[in-house]
């Protein structure tokens, strides 16, 4: 991996990018005090990037992963159709290994094999060149959802809206615009005044330092608090709705999303406070009925000691660290998708977002 | 201020302390990377004391202002009684302005200026030894209320609970013993085997520095989550009872306690799980009739942008810092007094504590 210092001014947020034969990826461990690209080249790495969080968001994870598959069939394109097809099916496994709740993952690695498996008579070097162009598709496509998930959205927020988020969904977390922040960056466009309310969101702090972060560089109105704070302000009516992202939504409309939103989504529903999920089509899993189903990660106990190497927790004390809850579906007032808002969410208004184009 | 370092290890947790005519008081700030005692020797100081957090807990501020009354009549003790009585008057002032919420501060200073009249007519030397021996009663009386409280509140939990608490209402926010850890020690005092769930508790962290630490001490298994983790654990079964500390309670039963008790009052409310409150009826002011006229502490944003002097927000965004929030009464299962329990708190329940003996 190389890295590469960038001076920190506003700029489009190329989150992940395709740059001389390599992926490069923000690492979004060092954001805000540093802003860097670091460069990978194989499917191995990748999934490293995605375990470590060089990269995290379920729809940049996705992307990283398409990309991580292109760069492997590159690396593995001149060895003959067999050990090709061996190196490449390590790959996928490793890559699948990365991080267990967001299903963007495997939703793409399924899209990458489907991709090989329709040209697999072909030559490695021609199987490279057809993974690759299909991850640049996958970012590309990326955008375009965001946008169109971004469109929608905005017309549920009132001029002068001020919504809470919980976490990153943002460019960060995407190939670019982001989806809950996606929604604030096209309700501005679209001439309304917005601000942001961001939780800090521990341990990682994705929104101390990358929302809070995107929204300055956006120069739009952001207040950070801590993640406690959200039912104070919601008690005294300072939150007018709620947007947030999510890593997998099962079938019957439960949101698996950072930890947290949970504890938000109980909290708004007390207040009377529209909850909103901004979820691509690529994040549900049809595959799982409920919510339950969902596979929460427990990460390392070293990131609720304190942050990065500042520890501050007492000696001794055990650590719990789940990194994802689940929301039930009757907390959330629309899923926001490319396809439309659907409000309510159950089974049967999900399945109608695969039956209708 | 002087400093004194002491190993540490297994201890009594005296908070506070007298010895060679000075205050002493732990610093919270440093725990628990350091444990070190500060001196004070006039109101003024520990007024600094109390805002800047050396010493934290309702209880404890108020034990701390009975006892910077009483360093200021011995600073004063050999001038006029005019001038005793003027620079006394600044005293209290100082005081009173240091912190808003928590009323155990005014109660204290309250009880110490009925001492002082009861004795008006005597000499400053005279008045100064009255107020040093009541502050030294404050102190032992808050140990037994403590007691009392631990005694009342520990017959409420079965053997083998895990509760949760939230910030720090231990030892370290009191003379000693502890309001909720108060109900933990006694409930292991009599024989149960309970665990504990830490909030961290942000900013400042009371609970993966101090409830960590404490519980540490004292051998009582406590597992430390971020505070956006306790609906996750609620939903999973995984939290019996809640147990919490407060710094104001209004007449109507409505408790004031540190940032994101109401929103864990809440999430214990959806799950059914009892929300308990260690209450020394100190802590209850009967001039405020709900928890809407609760004076809300705003500290400073420094604390949100990072933890001391280790910054990881962005650049140029706004915060918020609420201290405390206010959990309606509707949603407090008990308040554990030194009188008993009062279940489900209202201005009926709560007035009976103090008509009765």
């Amino acid at each position: 991996m190389e890295k590469q210092r960038i001076i920190n001014q506003q700029m489009k947020i190329e989150t992940l990018r395709w740059f001389n034969n390599r992926l490069e990826m923000i690492d979004q461990r060092i954001l805000p005090a540093a802003f860097e690209y670091l460069s990978y080249y194989t499917a191995h790495s990748v999934a490293e990037g995605i375990r470590n969080m060089v990269v995290r968001g379920a729809p940049a994870i996705g992307v990283a992963a398409a990309y991580g598959v292109a760069l492997e069939a590159l690396k593995l394109q001149d060895n003959s159709a067999a050990e090709f097809t061996s190196g490449m099916e390590t790959g996928f496994s490793v890559l699948a290994a990365s991080r267990p709740t967001a299903v963007n993952l495997f939703w793409a690695l399924q899209r990458m094999r489907t991709v090989w498996q329709g040209v697999a008579e072909q030559s490695p070097r021609q199987i490279a060149q057809r993974l690759l162009a299909e991850a640049h598709e996958v970012l590309a496509e990326d955008i375009r959802i965001n946008k169109a998930m971004g469109a929608h959205g905005a017309a549920l927020l009132k001029d002068g809206a001020r919504v809470l988020t919980h976490c990153n969904a943002g460019a960060l977390a995407t190939a670019g615009w982001g989806t809950a922040l996606g929604v604030f960056r096209s309700a501005v466009e679209a001439g309304k005044k917005i601000s942001v309310i961001a939780d800090e969101t521990r341990p990682f702090l994705q929104g101390a330092r990358l929302t809070a972060w995107e929204m300055v560089q956006e120069h739009i109105p952001v207040t950070l608090i801590t993640d406690n704070m959200a039912g104070h302000l919601m008690a005294h009516g300072e939150i007018d709705a709620v947007v947030v992202g999510t890593d997998r939504v099962a079938a019957n409309g439960d949101v698996a999303n950072k930890i947290g939103t949970y504890m938000v989504a109980v909290l708004a529903k007390r207040h009377n406070i529209p909850f909103y999920v901004a979820c691509p089509l690529s994040t549900i899993d049809m595959n799982i009925a409920t919510g339950k189903d969902i596979p929460i990660e427990e990460r390392s106990v070293e990131e609720v000691k304190g942050f990065r190497d500042y520890h501050w927790a007492a000696e001794g004390v055990k650590i719990r660290n789940p990194a994802f809850d689940v929301t039930p579906a009757e907390l959330v007032t629309g899923l926001i998708t490319e396809k439309g808002v659907v409000l309510n969410p159950d089974a049967q208004g999900i399945r109608k977002l695969f039956e209708t184009n």
